[in-house]
């Protein structure tokens, strides 16, 4: 364990945040955050540190078009599949050093402690650093992973731009990490994912692992609702069409109905209005304008487009009752991802050897995992998170509780690897 | 009403927007509006031809040490008290031409006709534009009036500070508007401001004329809401605490009842959410903190108080119903201003003789007429607004409408200077 958290502490180090930046954490923020987005100089360095690692452990290291990294040592059986291992060294500006950073270098350590054990890997053990999972740079997230398995085109991933409007193609030349590795996954068989849960699931219940079934689908539908904008002492309240009016009833509706609907069907759905703006927003103006987005979520496809249907016809019956105009976009809807049963029952027999006790659980969040689950048997562990925060300088994981999930990750890829 | 329309089409090219300023107008702006805050070139342009067109009319004209400027004919008993009339030149950023230049040059051209008609005003007749009227550049509305009524301090008014950081004082220093004038009001008896009503009552009920009774008191309440922001998918609905969700039922209760009181009271009672932030304002974000801005009007100041109490009760509601805490402020209430019902009932008088057709009512807006009235009788008059809009590029009233208010205005200053 040491190694392992002396290895993430030293990687917790690069692009720790220098100060505040943002008001979200005004009231938050005893401990600084990381940002290091691809393309910034505290991405090349975490960069360099994984690989720096992944040599000193032994692996044969390789970086692909897309900057991921990989670093094998191989099986005893050169003809089996592989398996592969790893999540992102990634973060959002200012988020917090687990999330991510976590899965490779507890990859990196599993090898190490498998190696040490002298145990005899029948297929070869690969650890995988995806690039630009978070969504947060480059408007879509999940990009490494994505063009590995072929649901990006090379010039699709390679062409997308960030806020400065550069390319990830130019942002991994910047670091150095544009390689020329082709990586198939023909040989691979399995990729196991462990990673924080970044929700309250696990800490709340006081269960220090999750196994996770399946990772859930997300819908995103904006709106925009005009109504009038008029003087707010002048204009009689029989003579309004405000479209703030309007648009509480969403949020109110959304939590209701989101609410219902999970009690309804015994279903983790969660549905959430996170983004509202006012046009004026002048305290003495009724509001021409609000544009706001709404994000439903569940495992199972059918609830989640119940929810949408609702929502839909809830923002349509608006324009009848409050005389306003309502827009609806919904961008395409990220499906729910079941990962593998078998993985599943692996991970559960490893953390029974281990003597970790363990939660079968969904994940609320998208990870590379989903995306390799089209190509191969894939699995997820999770560690909990402290008060379920994440994406923030407050996200934590006590070490006792990733010492208990690298064992079981552990455990999980010799019983893979045999 | 030629040379009243003539004087309005000059006065307003003056600080007419070269294009469109902001977001909100985008559906709106046929036409570009007219931005003309104190200190700005185009304030000063429309001073100059105020004070050149009143001293073409034959009025004697000075400038007091706040800007404002006043023009007067002399009546023929020195020792009657005197009639003000007049409004203000300032306006909004991108606001419409009639606010308050209408009142200036109507009272302009009241004269201009009292003198040709040959009439013998008892009277001094004395045209006024107030200073700073509007509270968009100050943060302070009616400075100027407020000044002259000495509601407040020569040095209160003077060092209210501008988006620029610039004080009221130095700003009539750059338009060279900073006289040396000593008003007193001890010779006044009345004051009459003619006004577009900013508001949809003339115009829906196709009356060309208002008679304003009561100025309406103005309440503000912020809150600020603070719940627990978190990740929109990993969060569990009953693990949160939605700021935003606890804000829209602020919003449907402002809405619900702002109604109730309005029918039970039969009260023109409004109130509005105006104003409303969300932080971080993520789509996939729960809301971890909301800031709002309830505006509140009535003409009673009892019932005002009662919604004020209302709303503040359901706001500390919140914090049980949703694990939110509340902080809430209210800056000073404006109480409501009733105006002098003497002058109610001879602008009344006024509109029969001239056969104009009048509804009275209450203004929904503040005036400096409502700082007038605590020193001297003050009575408005109301011409109707399309569509009720104001402070938009779309400001419009009919030239029609302009000429019967300026008819009733006349008679006014004629009836009260005998």
């Amino acid at each position: 364990m040491n190694r392992l958290k002396e290895d993430l502490i030293e990687a917790g180090k690069f692009g720790r945040e220098p100060r505040r930046r943002v008001e979200r954490y005004a009231e938050l923020d005893p401990e600084k955050g990381v940002s290091r987005p691809e393309g910034t100089p505290a991405n090349r360095q975490i960069r360099d540190f994984a690989v720096e690692r992944m040599k000193a452990a032994g692996l044969s290291v390789q970086i692909d078009k897309f900057g991921n990294i990989f670093g094998t040592i191989p099986g005893m059986q050169a003809d089996c599949g592989g398996v592969m291992c790893g999540s992102h060294l990634e973060s959002v500006l200012n988020g917090g050093q687990f999330d991510g950073a976590l899965g490779v270098f507890a990859a990196i350590e599993a090898i190490r402690r498998i190696q040490e054990d002298g145990f005899q890997n029948e297929r070869a053990i690969e650890v995988v650093a995806f690039t630009g999972e978070e969504g947060s740079a480059f408007g879509q997230g999940l990009l490494g992973s994505s063009a590995l398995c072929g649901k990006l085109s090379q010039s699709e991933a390679l062409s997308v731009t960030n806020a400065e409007n550069k390319s990830l193609a130019e942002v991994l030349k910047q670091t150095g990490y544009n390689g020329d590795f082709e990586r198939e996954l023909d040989n691979v068989d399995y990729f196991v994912e462990m990673h924080i849960e970044q929700g309250p699931v696990l800490d709340s219940a006081q269960i220090p692992l999750g196994i996770v079934e399946n990772i859930t689908g997300v819908a995103w539908i904006t709106a925009t609702i005009k109504g009038i904008e008029n003087h707010a002492g002048t204009t009689p309240m029989n003579m309004r069409q405000d479209a703030l009016v309007a648009a509480a009833e969403v949020v109110s509706f959304v939590r209701r109905r989101a609410d219902a609907i999970a009690a309804q069907y015994g279903s983790p759905t969660v549905a959430t209005v996170g983004r509202l703006e006012v046009f004026p927003n002048g305290i003495n103006v009724i509001p021409g304008k609000v544009r706001l987005g709404i994000d439903i979520r569940d495992v199972r496809k059918k609830i989640m487009q119940h929810l949408m249907d609702d929502t839909g016809e809830m923002l349509k019956g608006l324009e009848s009752i409050h005389g306003v105009a309502v827009q609806v976009q919904i961008p395409p809807v990220h499906d729910p991802v079941p990962l593998s049963p078998d993985l599943v029952q692996t991970i559960e027999a490893a953390a029974q050897k281990a003597g970790v006790q363990y939660l079968k659980m969904n994940s609320g969040a998208g990870h590379d995992a989903q995306i390799m689950a089209g190509r191969v048997k894939a699995g997820m562990i999770f560690v909990p998170s402290k008060n379920g925060v994440s994406h923030s300088p407050l996200e934590w994981t006590d070490w006792e509780d990733i010492e208990k999930g690298l064992r079981v990750l552990t455990q999980t890829l010799k019983d893979l690897s045999v």
